[in-house]
Order: structure tokens, then C-alpha cells, then sequence
């Protein structure tokens, strides 16, 4: 399927809407999710435009996996968290919801269920506050 | 934490048991999962021995998204898929049962929920039978 270019995600990419971006590279940005299944819950986004995981080109896969493995090293870290999850929903089946290629990095703790994927929108001062912790851990 | 060699997953590697092989290149394997969430479910590991997301070096990382991405492929052709999960658990807390790197790579349905992960044990004969239809889409 084509790729929309007005996608969420795409208008974010653009600075046309505002985000928490917690790290940024030539080929990459992560952002806080701001609907978390848990406190931390990262996205990973490439700059390159492709619907999914199905579409996208080698090098953007590159650089995406290498982005969510230092983002999954950082939330670990910044949230002292037991565990990271990874997870990636190509196509609305899968529960895809914004057409823009995204990983989410999610920190998990021992006896604490995740929250469901596009559940409750957080406050942005939560956010903002949980950006930072993520910040302090990749400086 | 030190990479155990003896892991269900690095004895596999060696065959020292047996598994149901759908690809297998220079750095990678992917295998049918025999708990599988849904029909076609694939993991996806590495050779390099790694625990899990945390500790892999990045020529492990690129190999195995690479073919994490052609198995997202294969399994949606495979079996007429609507979308594709892609999911991938660091340590206990996160879901990880398995302590050396794998990716998990699930067709999904419309109106179709996922069964638990690590759930129930699959028949062997499906499980042959699905392998063959991902081995056909990859041909």
C-alpha cells in the first residue's frame, strides 16, 4: 500500500506537531508513546518514509534495530527496569494504527502487567518528566 | 548475564535437537515455534550467541532483522495474512523464556486473537505441514 504522508508520525518527523523526542541520529528519532503501556514506553521511528516492516529498505532496518537496541539499553536503565519489550504491528490486523514504520521499546517490571497498545492518553508533564530520565541514561 | 551454551535454542543451532527449519543463511535460522500463537508463527535467531536484544553486536542485529523482515513476508504470503507481530522479549519480566536472542514473527487474522506466548505445544504434523507452505512462499 502507498505511503501517506500526512501519517501522524510523518507530521512529527516534520516538526509540525510536537512530540518528546528523547534521541535523535541522521536516520532515526525516538519519541515517549504518548498512549504508554507502561511508564517509558519508547518509539522508534526512521526518517525514511516506509508504511511497515514489509516495505522498509535495508539500510533504514539498519539503523532502526540499532536505534531500538540503544533505546532498549537507555529505558532499562533510566527506569531501573527488570526487562525490555519489543514490539513491532505491521497492518491494522496486527494492531497497527499509524502507517509510518515504529518499534515500540517498552521497560518491564516483574509483577506489573502492561497496559493495552493505544489505551489512555498520558499527561504531558509525566511525559516530559520520563523523557528526561531516558535522556540522563543515553548521556 | 553470561550466555548459557546449553539453552534450548544453542543446542538447536548445533542440532543436537531437532527443530522445523524454514531458512537458514550465513549469520541466521528461523524455525517454527512449537508454542505458537497463531499458524505460522516463526522465530527467528541469530547463530552468534547473544542472551537477548541487550548484549548482541550490531552485525548480529543487522543479519537478524534482515531476516526478521523476509520472514514477515514469507509467513503473510504463507498463509494469506492480513497483518504481521513482531515481538521480542528481554529477560524474565519482559516474557523471555529462552536465553539466547530470537525474534518472534506471527501472522496475524482479522478477528483472529493471538493464543498466550509459551502456551500450549503445537502437533508436530502442523507444524511440518505450515513449514512447508513457508518454505513454498519463500521460493
Amino acid at each position: 500500500m502507498a505511503y501517506d504522508t500526512t501519517n501522524i508520525f510523518a507530521r512529527l518527523l516534520r516538526d509540525e506537531i510536537p512530540s518528546h523526542r528523547v534521541y535523535e541520529d541522521e536516520h532515526t528519532v525516538a519519541i515517549m508513546d504518548v498512549m504508554p503501556q507502561g511508564a517509558g514506553h519508547v518509539l522508534v521511528l526512521p526518517k525514511a518514509p516506509s508504511r511497515n516492516l514489509l516495505d522498509a529498505d535495508a539500510k533504514t532496518l539498519g539503523a532502526l534495530f540499532s536505534t531500538v537496541q540503544k533505546m532498549a539499553g537507555a529505558v532499562k536503565k533510566a527506569f531501573n527496569a527488570d526487562g525490555v519489550f519489543i514490539a513491532q504491528y505491521n497492518e491494522p490486523a496486527a494492531g497497527q494504527t499509524v502507517f509510518h514504520l515504529h518499534v515500540h521499546v517498552i521497560p518491564r517490571f516483574d509483577d506489573i502487567d502492561l497496559k493495552p497498545h493505544s489505551g489512555q492518553m498520558e499527561k504531558p508533564e509525566i511525559l516530559a518528566e520520563n523523557a528526561k530520565k531516558i535522556r540522563a541514561a543515553l548521556a
